[in-house]
């Protein structure tokens, strides 16, 4: 019997193979007493050994795969293998009370987990997470269960788990992994970015799908509509399959208009350009036809390190981005830190509602030094190419002031040293609060564009958590609302003469893309693996078209009415 | 040497006393062995019975002066005292480990406290809180340092503390207790409210009034514009002492308009209105010269007990404050639990952020039968007066339909019933977040009427957690852009023939009160105590100067230049 299920389709493209589930196995431990304290010790250092060399090999496959800032946090897993302080108190014990290793090991670990997790500190709390990821894997060797290693899959598989974190996502064999579906996650869940980065077709939030499916069965993953498949009958795996085959021709089909402008049907011109988190992710960029860059995530060169990023660093990740692309516009956002992101060594404090607290540019502005270092690097590195730069998460006029006034502080302080840097550097501000929306039309008079930060904007709008399972219903980006918003922004940045990007999800989404390009959008930045499709969908309609779905959207009630009215006017590649 | 702060003025007035400094003694214990049990057991009998009378005490005056609800959290605290699972305890181990009786409580204690702390679950975090009161309450007598009992003051002071509790408002006696001060909070937080209710001129968020101030120092506060004087020099001591004076005759000037209309210089009348918690708060709407309530928030008939209220008991409260209304209207908020307000009896999960979380009608249609069971309470009322019913936390289109679809099968139930119900129930919406402001035009067609809920939809728009010091700086009420989003609400009503009212604490801010009415609000919802001055406030300008000035603040840049517009312009009483 084939059990259907339905959850997000969270990166396009079909896969069908035998289901691999993915769980952690049962490390229960004993206490055994009077043991050789020798033998156990001699055991434990194998486990030791064998936990080292399965850590460099994950590091460096991620470190191929992904880059070194994804690398990082196995050189911190490392670090606790030759800690000193743990590893010995363990051997200490084991002799001391004449226990064995794994009990030994379990008790210690429990231990440095609550010291470092009582602490009030998240540099603290991050290393009882190493420990703890560290301690399972040493007490699989001990107790004889590996943990499965999904670098080391050898098969076809679809993977079937709870949830993937990034140490699992980062061990991916492209090769073998067709798929993946797990219970929980959302399309902006870092699982489902990963999958589209990589990708790999994928659909997460089902739910159930642990329960539902048997290791081995075989499994349908539809990525575009969401849809899992478990033991399909024959009639459904010919269905798939052709749908499969349409997939890879429509790919085909996509990959020609590669080096094509972005136009509709009518000849109107958009910019398609794509998000990137490294300078690694040109690769992409270009191989997806991209027309620039619309949103660097300046982040990463942040995190998985215990220090600031120097200038010198800063600059060198962001030349060779902006070098890169000659012409093409690059825009790089200031240092988006603080809510869901955290970096250990800022030491920032804990928050009832971090998502409506201290953070990005709120942080940057308190935080001056950090601040000047990045826009000192912004700004030298904007000598090389078509470098704009913006700011996050501004609500207020006096915020984006107080910004530009430091950033001008900087170039003076540059140009009076003879430093070269970018003399037409446009500097613009995400719009991802509802104030800064609805206060567009005075914005508009001082900033150089306004980009639209959508994942933000609607769960501020909707007041609802998009990582809370509760209330994701409400994070609806074709709400009437979130159009009536977008709209304020284009039309306020059109009538100062100046430019309207957006760069959150709903940029790349093809039930979103005919009614911003109706609102009149310019600029649209997604996943580099959205660009060819979205490319392709504009050759299918006219702005004009496009203006009236738009204009009969904004009026609509629900986002189900608004969804509805784009799927039958419009073809969703 | 005078020393100035400034603060939040948090309730109107100038007090002018001693300061009384609040803090909590030093209950640090010291371990004692081989102690004579007997006479440590004997020991801390007594101090369990001084506690519970002191327990006692202080639940009676909390009942008289605040109302049943607020007696609640005393009797949890007694309850502690009786626990034999605690108390034989702390027994046990004296006899035991013959250790002194503060050693063994402490430690029990915090045994206890940990234990259900560690629970996942908020009643048991509820319970380790009470502990926690209720052990330093018995520690303080054993150790002789009796914690003191604001309720005992005997001479006219000001408080001086870090922050009030809910058990320390509870015993403010207005005699004695004339203003506080103190070092955190903001208008909107709980000892804020608290004053402003109990007529007492505070300050709150002066960050360092409990460094600067020495006890018995003189104190000057003054609640009207947040500044705090200690040791105040001659001079400013009779400024202050007219300031007071001119106080007090303006409160009497407001009391002329008691029974007035409130109506601007040319004859525009609004509905000036009080938000309520409790029936009892129904003599401070009369005292005040309430045309009606505009809020009454029925979480307090949900709270400090152990299950939910019965459809009777809701009935004879709803009933209560229609009948004694008369033709005058009651607006009554349906359960808005949730996010910073929980009920230890639902037990909901924990939310990484609250405000952004599953509370309101998000919960109230999940949690139908509880829902229903209020509506059912709520719609029998109506029939004994002009009651209309409003849901919070509205985001949707669907959720309203939904709401209104569950109240109007309740109501076919009751009519089939036979039981009486109201005929011409107005059904209504909060507009607390973004999103329903900017789909006015649409909510307009199909609910009877909007309250706009500032505290929430300031703190959703700027995306600020307003109980946050961080970046309370975002909490901007006279911001354009939540200026805007009124005008949008009020526009959108009133094309539909519909009204729009206010219960946040802009409502009765004396800088909102021109813009608001310039904008075309119907009804004004506030504390009580601001009735009167805002209805005196309103005879000092006309409709079309509040007008004028609207339209001006629209397209101003920021909160600052708004506020200065408005001084300029208006007369703030």
């Amino acid at each position: 019997m084939s059990i259907s299920l339905s959850g997000i389709g969270a990166s396009a493209g079909i896969a069908i193979a035998k289901a691999f589930r993915y769980e952690e196995p049962d490390l229960t431990v004993e206490k055994k007493t009077g043991v050789d304290a020798a033998k156990e010790i001699a055991a434990f250092d194998k486990a030791l050994e064998k936990s080292r060399a399965e850590l460099e090999d994950i590091k460096e496959k991620a470190r191929q795969d992904m880059g070194e800032e994804h690398a990082e946090i196995f050189s911190a897993h490392l670090l606790v293998l030759s800690d000193p302080e743990f590893v010995d108190a363990v051997r200490q014990k084991v002799q001391d009370d004449s226990v064995n290793a794994s009990f030994a090991l379990r008790e210690l670990a429990d231990q440095f987990i609550t010291m470092f997790e009582s602490m009030d500190n998240e540099y603290m709390k991050e290393r009882a997470a190493d420990i703890r990821d560290v301690s399972k894997r040493v007490l699989s060797h001990l107790l004889g269960k590996p943990i499965v290693s999904l670098a080391e899959l050898n098969e076809e598989v679809i993977i079937v788990g709870e949830d993937l974190t990034p140490s699992d996502t980062a061990q991916l064999n492209k090769a073998f992994v067709k798929g993946f579906v797990t219970n929980i996650g959302g399309r902006t869940s870092h699982s489902a970015i990963m999958a589209r980065s990589l990708e790999i077709p994928a659909v997460v939030g089902t739910k159930t799908v642990t329960e539902e499916t048997a290791q081995h069965a075989m499994v349908i993953v539809d990525g575009i509509s969401g849809d899992v498949i478990i033991n399909p009958d024959e009639d459904q795996l010919q269905a798939y399959r052709r749908k499969q085959e349409d997939f890879a021709r429509q790919k085909e089909e996509w990959a020609k208009l590669k080096n094509e402008p972005s136009k509709t049907k009518d000849g109107h011109h958009v910019e398609l350009v794509a998000n990137i988190g490294t300078p690694d992710d040109l690769e992409g960029v270009e191989s997806n036809g991209g027309e620039g860059v619309g949103l660097y995530r300046t982040e990463f060169l942040y995190m998985g390190r215990s220090e600031l990023p120097s200038e010198e660093e800063q600059y060198e990740a962001y030349s060779r981005v902006v070098k890169a692309m000659g012409d093409r516009p690059v825009v790089i956002r200031t240092l988006d830190i603080g809510g869901d992101k955290e970096l250990s060594y800022l030491d920032l404090p804990e928050e009832m509602n971090p998502f409506l607290g201290f953070r990005a540019i709120r942080l940057c502005l308190e935080m001056q030094d950090m601040f000047r270092t990045q826009l000192r690097a912004l700004l030298r590195a904007g000598a090389h190419g078509n470098l704009k730069v913006m700011f996050p998460m501004i609500a207020t006029l006096q915020e984006f002031r107080e910004a530009k006034k430091v950033l001008e502080e900087e170039k003076e302080k540059l140009v009076s040293e003879g430093t070269p840097v970018s003399d037409n550097l446009e500097v613009g501000i995400m719009v991802e609060i509802p104030s800064t929306a609805v206060m567009a039309p005075q914005f508009a008079k001082e900033v150089d564009f306004f980009s639209i930060g959508t994942n933000d904007l609607i769960q501020y709008t909707m007041a609802a958590d998009r990582m809370n399972e509760r209330v994701s219903y409400l994070y609806q980006p074709y709400s009437p609302a979130i159009l009536n918003l977008v709209k304020m922004v284009i039309d306020a940045s059109h009538k100062e003469g100046k430019w309207t990007g957006m760069c959150g999800e709903m940029a790349g989404d093809p039930i979103a893309v005919p009614l911003l390009v109706g609102l009149g959008l310019d600029e649209f930045s997604m996943s580099a693996t959205s660009i060819l499709p979205a490319r392709t969908q504009l050759t299918g309609f006219t702005k004009e078209e496009a203006e009236r779905a738009a204009e009969e959207a904004l009026t609509l009630s629900t986002d189900e009415e608004v969804k509805a009215l784009v799927e039958k006017q419009f073809t969703l590649s």
